[in-house]
């Protein structure tokens, strides 16, 4: 059994409104110096395989399934 | 400046919709040995300030704002 991290998240220059109206909102109740806020979406999944081939079946659901890459970039970290 | 990650996941035992149609349609797609997938959320926040200082604010915003403590849990990273 490995777990899997899938990490997606969006390209740089790509809109993320969540994480700009969640700046605001945390703006608005006073939190002070917030340079950023970003979303991103993780995935974790408990794949039946030792780590390496799981990372590589986590890659192939990516490509398949997971991320958009015209928007999105994806990291993998087996644990 | 600070890169805060703070990841919010659901407790055990809270339904996750998005993560068992996501196994599901993996499985349909002919990925084996899926045991399960979760989804947790990431708010990847810059903060100006140093890093034990960072950490204290993104526990504020979790308690505040970015966590709802009856079915999610939140751990924090700084990095």
């Amino acid at each position: 059994m490995t777990v899997v991290d899938i990490r997606i998240e969006l390209k740089k220059g790509v809109a993320d409104p969540e994480g700009s109206n969640t700046k605001k909102t945390l703006e608005s109740l006073g939190f002070k110096g917030i340079d950023s806020v970003r979303t991103v979406k993780v995935f974790e999944i408990v794949i039946d395989a030792p780590a390496e081939e799981a990372k590589a079946r986590a890659e192939e659901m990516c490509r398949r399934l997971l991320a958009n890459p015209v928007i999105q970039n994806y990291s993998i970290v087996a644990r």
